[in-house]
């Protein structure tokens, strides 16, 4: 083990065999913590080659359990996004994608930071359950077409524990440990095509346009490396995505954008339009993105999209209702609106401070054991580029306590910024 | 301390506060393996300044006893090697210096492969103990000048601790860290003045004069920056140091170098002469180097420094009759040379190879638990540059068994490399 460190250590490239005798050692418990940190930071410093990347994320992918797809007919999909302020792009995706005759048995995480996580969402509709087995979710995929659920703990064991090494060893922000953990879980899931989302800007992990573009040719070198139809698209995250940054209050959004007479953020739906038709095109559904984009914008118009949503709520035990009713789900009592100062035009709404203030209100986790309060969270009513009139509501609170209240007001204070000349709104799709 | 380890990690400089942060808390145990292991890498591939290489380095010294060695009249001078194949010089150099006016509480560590550390070598004198208390040692100091003694158990906790991590995580071949780990023991040693040996060729820790340089640089600085008069000398180790390599012979060689009418080995008595020269000059002893070569050669002559050597074995409990009677030293049952195959100059004598067939036959430790045998060893008759005589012998073994006799015959066969052209001798001191 000291040789493989030395290795690293002096920019060596391993072999597959070593990265195997590495990550299973540690999984196996027979490498302890502090080489394995060593050899963390090595990599950090050193980096890892494209093979050193691939073999180390199919490794971790080989050490739990590997959801076999193979009994579904339907061209299998799996999406990740690398995470941002006010993200439920799944939640309008999933149901989207399988309505169109793709078939995605989609595994999301929990949130911890920020808001929460894609399964904390769906957590805030009555009765939904988020755990499901691999053949629960295998059953209901063949049924209708999809699942939205929490990741199985038997997913990549090596991830999990490598992962909490790396977060006490600083040891996190290195492009190729990053895409190795993110598509060990990719793999181990089983699709055949694999769409990423890559976000960039403030709100995102990545905060540069540089960072970000490494990590999606790291990500779509690994999953064509793995025979996996890979394509990653950059998008932005200088601001809130869409109207909405909670739980429950995201879903509400994610059912109006489904909704064919629903009230949809253009830059949002812009973003579900083009994450589809690029799904239909890899998939082989549609011919082009355009026929895609099409296909996808039909889906909508026609109430096919909401009906899946519905289908897949009622599939794993949720109410049905909620699509049609959306004051079922938790709201929380205190409502409150921050005025814009003065009039001109927005130049910024930081997507930091949002999530701050939700966080603060209990709709995020600050450490892994609090529990969510999924009826708190912002909505955003301006984007980048609105106009606005003194006095006019930027943002709108729902808290649950006055304190909550109050502090989320301090926060938000400066969290819009408004200048008096005309600001070019900023594009959602980065790169295609 | 993720905090600390990132920034080691992106370069960053640390202050002595956070390094006292980083040591007391990994001696404290509040800082946990994998975290001192990330940060070690990232020290390892990163560097540490001369601000943090010496801070570092106090705050080792400052984590357990520091001796104190105040009321000692004379000057007060503490000498290290950082070690090679034949190294007796100590034993020799110790009792000179104390002979000449010098104040000398020299502590030692065992050996870990090669051959046994200068206190093994001691060992093999009856009755001598290597275990004193700091209050013994500086009685001993006060009363005849000299000790020769084990290192301290709670002589900087730290580096030990330190010491066995590096050498799980490959992370002990670091200048500053190797440095940091000497220093810190000389500075908690407590003497005004240090001169160090930094041994540089095959048989030392530094293989190239290149990193020796780098090494004695850096130590120097550590001293200097400590307050403590510092001084470092580069010498030769490419072939082993004077005639013998093993336990009890090496206290045999120190005896004849230090004996008026010996047969001292030119090399080693010109590395004796040259450091005790620096030595005297540089505590003030004598005005210049050549002055201190004077006085060590007088002392030598006249039987002082054999009559101090007397005294510490004597008043450290050895038997002081081997002084004049070698033969009541551990010797070996077996005794064989080995001819030289052939007429010609001597090219080189691979020290590694001597040291190696020393270890198979007990005389080093594989792992820390052996015991050592102080009897066998192995004799170096002839040096690079020597001529010699198809026949003559070049090696001589003493060995307990015939199972290591032929074990290290095979091991000794190529380490002599005989050539027909002349071949000039290798100086022993390389930097003054």
């Amino acid at each position: 083990m000291v040789a493989l460190i030395a290795k690293k250590r002096d920019g060596g490239e391993h072999t597959r065999a070593e990265i195997e005798q590495l990550v299973m050692g540690y999984v196996r418990g027979d490498v302890p913590d502090y080489q394995m940190a060593a050899w963390l930071m090595a990599a950090y410093l050193n980096g890892l080659t494209d093979t050193e990347t691939l073999a180390l994320t199919e490794v971790m992918a080989a050490s739990g359990e590997q959801v076999d797809l193979s009994a579904i007919d339907a061209p299998t999909l799996d999406k990740h996004s690398t995470g941002g302020v006010g993200d439920k792009t799944s939640l309008v995706l999933v149901p989207l994608l399988a309505a169109g005759g793709i078939a995605i048995a989609k595994m999301s995480g929990r949130g911890l930071g920020f808001t929460g996580g894609t399964v904390d969402k769906l957590e805030s509709i009555p009765g939904y359950r988020t755990e499901l087995t691999a053949q629960e979710m295998i059953a209901q995929v063949r049924r209708i077409g999809c699942c939205l659920a929490g990741q199985s703990a038997s997913l990549a064991p090596a991830d999990k524990l490598l992962y909490a090494l790396r977060d006490a060893t600083a040891t996190v922000e290195s492009i190729p440990l990053i895409a190795a953990s993110i598509m060990s879980k990719k793999l181990a899931g089983g699709a055949r095509h694999i769409l990423l989302d890559v976000k960039v800007g403030a709100g995102a992990f990545m905060t540069t346009h540089e960072r970000a573009q490494q990590l999606a040719q790291t990500l779509v070198r690994i999953g064509t490396g793995a025979g996996r139809r890979t394509h990653a698209v950059l998008t932005d995250m200088s601001q809130p995505l869409g109207y909405t940054v909670g739980n429950a209050i995201e879903v509400r959004e994610a059912i109006e954008t489904l909704r064919p007479d629903g009230h949809a953020h253009p830059r949002f739906r812009e973003l579900i339009l083009h994450l589809a038709g690029q799904a239909f095109a890899m998939c082989g559904v549609e011919p082009s993105h355009d026929a895609g984009r099409a296909r996808a914008n039909t889906l909508l118009q026609s109430g096919a999209a909401l009906e899946k949503f519905r289908q897949m709520v009622e599939a794993q035990g949720g109410e049905p209702r909620v699509v049609d009713e959306p004051s079922l789900l938790p709201h929380a009592p205190l409502v409150a609106e921050l005025p814009a100062p003065t009039t001109g035009y927005v130049a910024e709404v930081h997507p930091r401070a949002v999530a701050h203030a939700c966080l603060v209100m209990g709709a995020g986790r600050q450490k892994k054991e609090d529990t969510i309060d999924h009826a708190v969270g912002v909505e955003v009513l301006k984007s980048v580029g609105d106009s606005v009139q003194a006095g006019e509501p930027l943002l709108r609170v729902h808290a649950r306590t006055e304190t909550q209240l109050q502090q989320a007001q301090a926060i938000l204070e400066t969290a819009v910024r408004i200048v008096p000349e005309p600001v070019a709104p900023v594009p959602v799709i980065l790169e295609a």
